[in-house]
C-alpha cells in the first residue's frame, strides 16, 4: 500500500468508484479512434489557419501553466473534447509558434500533410522496431527509404545501406531522433575503435585520445564529446573567422593534429558542418577528410539543416569529399518536410557502429538474427526501442517525388534571397556573411558616429522589440564578437507575404531606434 | 554539378518538369492536412478491427521489401491515396503486429485513441522545446505531466519536478525517449560527480569507477555504461537466482563494493531493476540504497514496465525505499497507454544532470534562461532537440483519469492470473517463478523421463510452432540455464478470449509434442 513517507496519498481515495462502471474500458476502440481523431484534425486545420495571427512568441511568464490546471491528476475521467477545450484555453496561447509563418528563428522545424500523417499511422501501430524480427515491415522500409535519401544526396555506394540483407561489410544506415545521437554513436564507435588500435586496456587509454571541430560546430557536438567520456582538455574547438567565412580552416586543423601527435596523444574524430547553425558556413569536406585520414582519425559530417539542400544539383557542391568520410548525418525534421524527429546516420561501415553497440540477450534471440541475414537497428543506436520513423521518410519521398522536394527546397531559397535583396536596399544594413542556403546573417551596421559596440546594442534592440510584439520571432549570434540577426526562411506555411512583413517590420523598428 | 564520382546521376534527370507546375506548392494546405489525416485514420480503424486475424509473426524473408518498391525514388509526385495502397500491399503484410491482440512477447507497446490524437496534434505543431522560451507550454505541461504522474506513483516530494520555475535545488524530472538514455544520463551525471569528488582530472580517474547491477538487469543498462566510457572490467553483474527469485542480492551487493574499496576503486552507480525483463523480478529498492548510500554511489531504479503497475496501491509497495535513491525512470509507453515513445526520468537533484549536460552557445541565449526562473529541459537530455511529448502524457491522464488507468492494469493483470490459472491446471507445466504483474514465465517441466535437456528442446519448440503459426507470438528467456516461456499480457486491443485462445494453441502445440 505504498511506503508511509510518500506524498499526497489522498491520489488513492475514492478509486473504489471505479468498480461501478459497467463496460470494460477499451482504450483502443475503434470509434474512440477515429472520433477523436477527427476532433484533432479539426483543431490542426483550424490552427494552421489561424496561427499566423498568434504570437509567435507567447507573453506568459514562468509558472503560468501551474496556475492554469489542478496540481494534482483527476480520479475520473472526462470526455474527450473537454481535454481538447483545456488545450485550446490553456495551453496554444503559451506556445511558441513553431509552425507560424511568421517564425524565422533557429532552424525551421519543416512539416508537411504527408509527414503527420505518417507519423500518426506510425503512433496507431506503433511498433517497436529492435530487430528485424520484431518488426521486418519496419526494419526494411528504413532501409529503403535511407536508400532512396542517399540517392537523392548523391551519397556515393559505400554509404548505401544493406542493412536489410545482412550484408554488412559495407554501408549502413539508421534513423536516429537528433543529431546529437548520430554524434555519440559515431564517437563511441571511433574511440572504441581507437583504443582497440592503440591496444589500450579500454579506458586506461582515453586519456590520450583527442577529437576535433571548428568553432562554429553545433555545441551538442562538445556535450556529445563530454558524455562519451572524452576528456575535455582534449576536445579541440578550432577558430573558425572571417577569413575562411567561419568555416573550419583544413591548415590549422593539421597544425592542432600534428601538435597533438607530437606529444604522444591520438587524434581520433573530427567533426565537419555542412551549415553551421549561427552562419551556414560549410566546412571543406574534402580536405577535412584528407588530414583526417592521413592521422587514421573518424571524420563525420553534420549536414543536418543544410544536408536536404543537396538533393538539389546546384546545392550538391557543398557535399564534395563525402566519399572521403566514414560518417555523414542529415536530418529531414529541419527542412525535407518529415516533422519532428528524424536524423539520417549514414556510416561507411556499419560493422564499426555495431562493435560498439551490439547487444544479444536471451529474450531478443531469434532466428533471423541467428541466421546473420539481417540487421538488427537496435545496434546502430543508443537504446532498445524505436519508432517506425522510416514510415514518415518513405511516405514524403514516395508521395511528393523529387520534383516537389526540390521545389520546396528552391522556394525557402528564393524567399531567403528576397530577404538579402531587402536588406541589401538599405544604406544602414550590412548582411554579414554570404548567403550559402535559405538563411541571411545581418545587422545594422557601424558607420559614422555608431561604434560597432553601439551597432551591437542597436541591432540586439532590433531583435527583441520584434519579437515582443509577437509578429515574428528572430533569433541572434555572435560572430567575431559582433551582434548579428538570423533570418531562417522555411516554416511550411511560409510564404513570400510573409518575408515582406517581416521586412517591414524590421525596418520600422530600426526607424525608431535610428534617425537615419 | 555534385561531385563526379557519386552514384546514380539519372535521378537528377527530368527534374526541369518542375517547371511547369503553376500551383506553388504548399506542404501543410488545410484540406491536403485533412484528407490526409483522415484517410489515414479509416486506414487505422480498419486495421484495428482486422489486425486480430492477421499473422502476428510476417512470413516474409530478409530483403522481401526491396524487391515489393522502386530501387530509387520517384521523381514526379503520386497522389496521396497510392502511397497508402502501396502502405496496405506491401507494408502491413510484412509488420510484426504489435498491436495485435495474439501479442504476447516482449513487453506490449500499450496504446490508447487518447495517446495518439495527442501525438498526432504534436506532430503538426512540431514545436521543438529545447528552451522554455523556444516552447514554454510544451514545458510547462510536461513538468506538470510529469508531477501528476509522480503523484499517481505517490512518489516523495523529493522528486517532484519545479523544474518550469527554475526551483532546481531539488527534484526534477524530464521525458526522454527510453530507458537506455535514462540510465545514459544518470550514468554520465553519476561518473562527473564521481570524478569531481575523486578531484581527479577528468578521464584520468574513470579506470577507478565501478558501477553494478543484478544479472536480470536490461542488456541496455550494460551497453549504456559502455557508452558512457566505463571500463568494461568495472561494470559488475552480479549474479542474480532462484533464491531471491533473481532480484538483485543485497549482501552481495554490499559485497562486491566493499571489495572493490578495498583494492582502491570507486563505487560510482547502482542500478535496481523493479520488474526484470527475462522474468519481472523486483530488486529490492530500499536495502540496494541503503548499502550504496555508505559507498557514496549514485542509485538509479528501471521500472520502465512495472513502475506504471505502482498507480495501483496494491502494486506500490515494490516502490518502497525509492525515497532513497537518486533517479527513478518508468516509461508509459510500456504499460500506461501512451504510444512510443515517453520514458519519464526523476532526478533527486535536478543539477547533478545538468551539471554534466548543460550547454549555453550564444544562438540559444534567452532572458528566461537568463533570469534562472526556468530551466530549459535541454539540459537533461542527450541531444537538444525535443519533441511535445508531455502533451500526450499529460491527455492521457486528463482524459481516463486515475481510475480508467487503474482500471487498465488491474485489466491486464487479471488476464494474466487467468492465463496463470490455467497453466496450472495442467499438469504438464510448471509457473518458474511467482507473478508479480501480468507476465507469466512458465514452462514444459522434467519429469519421468524427461530430463532438464529434453524438457528444453520441447520448450524451445513449443515457442517456436505456435509462432509460425502466426496465431500467437510468444518470447522465450533463460533462468539458471533452462529454457522458459514468456507469456505478457497488455496489448491493448487483448481481451480474455485472446488469452484462452493462446492457452488453447499452446495445450495443442503441446499435446503434438508430447503424449501425456
Amino acid at each position: 500500500m505504498g511506503s508511509s513517507n510518500t506524498t499526497n496519498p489522498t491520489v488513492f481515495s475514492g478509486i473504489a468508484a471505479a468498480d461501478d462502471v459497467k463496460e470494460p474500458f477499451r482504450p483502443l476502440k475503434p470509434e474512440d479512434v477515429r472520433s477523436y481523431i477527427h476532433e484533432a484534425v479539426d483543431f490542426i486545420c483550424d490552427y494552421y489557419t489561424t496561427v499566423e495571427s498568434m504570437p509567435v512568441l507567447p507573453d506568459v511568464k514562468p509558472g503560468y501553466l501551474q496556475h492554469e490546471f489542478m496540481a494534482s491528476p483527476p480520479t475520473y475521467p472526462a470526455p474527450f473534447h473537454v481535454t481538447m477545450k483545456e488545450l485550446k484555453a490553456s495551453i496554444i496561447p503559451g506556445m511558441t509558434h513553431w509552425a507560424s509563418p511568421n517564425f524565422f528563428a533557429f532552424f525551421p522545424a519543416t512539416n508537411s500533410a504527408v509527414a503527420i500523417a505518417g507519423d500518426l499511422i506510425a503512433s496507431a501501430m506503433n511498433t517497436v522496431g529492435f530487430t528485424w524480427q520484431a518488426a521486418p515491415a519496419a526494419t526494411e522500409l528504413e532501409v529503403l527509404a535511407l536508400n532512396w535519401l542517399a540517392q537523392l544526396l548523391h551519397l556515393p555506394d559505400t554509404f548505401m545501406s544493406h542493412t536489410a540483407t545482412g550484408d554488412r561489410g559495407t554501408g549502413g544506415a539508421v534513423i536516429l531522433g537528433t543529431t546529437s545521437e548520430a554524434m555519440l554513436v559515431t564517437l563511441v564507435a571511433a574511440r572504441d575503435a581507437a583504443l582497440r588500435r592503440s591496444g589500450s586496456v579500454r579506458v586506461f587509454g582515453m586519456p590520450g585520445l583527442v577529437v576535433y571541430a571548428g568553432d562554429q560546430t553545433h555545441s551538442t557536438f562538445f556535450k556529445a564529446c563530454r558524455l562519451a567520456g572524452f576528456d575535455p582538455a582534449n576536445i579541440r574547438s578550432i577558430p573558425a573567422g572571417p577569413e575562411t567565412q567561419y568555416a573550419l580552416d583544413p591548415a590549422k586543423l593539421l597544425e592542432a593534429m600534428q601538435a597533438d601527435v607530437d606529444v604522444g596523444l591520438v587524434p581520433t574524430y573530427v567533426c565537419a558542418t555542412v551549415g553551421t547553425t549561427s552562419s551556414n558556413a560549410v566546412d571543406p569536406v574534402g580536405a577535412v577528410a584528407d588530414i583526417a585520414a592521413s592521422f587514421g582519425a573518424w571524420v563525420h559530417v553534420d549536414a543536418a539543416y543544410a544536408g536536404s539542400a543537396c538533393i538539389c544539383p546546384e546545392f550538391r557542391h557543398h557535399l564534395n569529399g563525402v566519399e572521403l568520410v566514414d560518417s555523414i548525418s542529415v536530418s529531414p525534421h529541419k527542412w525535407l518536410l518529415t516533422c519532428l524527429d528524424c536524423t539520417c546516420l549514414y556510416v561507411r561501415d556499419a560493422h564499426r557502429l555495431s562493435d560498439s553497440m551490439e547487444t544479444n540477450p536471451e529474450y531478443l534471440k531469434n532466428d533471423a538474427t541467428d541466421s546473420h541475414e539481417v540487421t538488427d537497428l537496435k545496434d546502430m543506436q543508443i537504446g532498445l526501442g524505436r519508432r517506425f520513423r522510416g514510415l514518415k521518410l518513405w511516405m514524403v519521398m514516395r508521395t511528393y517525388g523529387t520534383a516537389k522536394l526540390q521545389e520546396h527546397i528552391r522556394s525557402d531559397v528564393n524567399m531567403a534571397k528576397l530577404f538579402e535583396g531587402l536588406v541589401r536596399t538599405d544604406h544602414r544594413f550590412e548582411v554579414v556573411v554570404p548567403r550559402n542556403f535559405a538563411m541571411v546573417c545581418f545587422r545594422i551596421k557601424a558607420r559614422g558616429a555608431i561604434t560597432e559596440e553601439a551597432a551591437d546594442e542597436v541591432n540586439r534592440v532590433l531583435m527583441k522589440n520584434p519579437n515582443k510584439t509577437g509578429k515574428a520571432y528572430f533569433a541572434h549570434t555572435v560572430l567575431s564578437d559582433r551582434i548579428l540577426l538570423r533570418f531562417a526562411v522555411g516554416s511550411s506555411l511560409q510564404e513570400e507575404r510573409h518575408v515582406r512583413s517581416a521586412w517591414e517590420l524590421i525596418k520600422r523598428t530600426t526607424n525608431d531606434l535610428m534617425m537615419d
